[in-house]
């Protein structure tokens, strides 16, 4: 992307929604209705880090629980009262209040429990090799060198 | 950081003000006063990219005019009415706007000509090798391997 195709500046609702809205296989991605990702990193060139604006509708969730081994995660809430749920414990989260998720800690997802959406700024970045966890849900992934997340059952067989 | 020490998630408000001020030497350190860096990703053991909550006073800049050769950059604004300035042109910024940064692309920072503070967040990752590159300052930064920047003078003296 040339800098004169790059907007300075955008409003960030205004972002397009992802296309894809679910990398994971089914029965998973059908659980990912509700939840619409708009990249805004990727608009201005971005490739270190990702940022999307992610509204959740009520029922809606982030991600499934998970955890990555090797990239760090930051979560702000601007909008709505979802739920942040660890496996340790879940707090209610405000607009305002925000979350990271060090590689290798807790496994965790935002779900929204309330009856109105929930807006997110999340943050991640893009180290290579890098592989998510799924404590609940018979799914693992793996970064592949091309930047695509390749996923399996935890025996290893395909989807 | 244990786990056990990490919040689950906090209100970015509260999050105690960076102790150091400025990395700057003078006479660019004393143009950072009225800047304000809340670091929030390094409160829950972040180490891949820092994100700050970062408070304009009236008249406060970001940086100084500035890019990064090998990180990346990405700024949301939560509250007031700051200024992009890039080496290329500028835009008055709102809540609900973003902008990025690419690595080697313009030179940027936020300048609040408002009256009131402005609020932004500020995401940054931290590739190592990275340098800054100042065009209207006699300013270079190189980042040491210890992650605590060097500045020198374009001629390569110190300060």
């Amino acid at each position: 992307m040339s800098e004169a195709e790059k907007p300075l500046a955008i409003r960030a609702a205004d972002a397009p929604a992802r296309q894809k809205p679910s990398n994971y296989p089914e029965p998973f991605a059908s659980r990912m209705a509700g939840r619409h990702k708009h990249p805004l990193g990727d608009l201005f060139g971005l490739t270190n880090f990702g940022v999307n604006l992610t509204r959740l509708e009520p029922g809606a969730e982030t991600a499934l629980l998970h955890r990555h081994s090797r990239q760090d995660e930051f979560v702000y809430v601007l909008e709505g009262a979802p739920t942040l749920v660890t496996d340790t414990g879940e707090i209610d989260l405000q607009p305002g209040m925000c979350s990271g998720f060090k590689a290798g800690g807790l496994a965790h997802h935002i779900v929204n429990r309330s009856d109105r959406p929930a807006v997110i700024l999340e943050i991640g970045d893009r180290r290579p090799g890098d592989s998510g966890e799924y404590p609940k849900d018979d799914l693992v992934a793996a970064l592949g060198s091309d930047g695509a997340w390749i996923f399996t059952r935890k025996d290893g067989t395909p989807y």
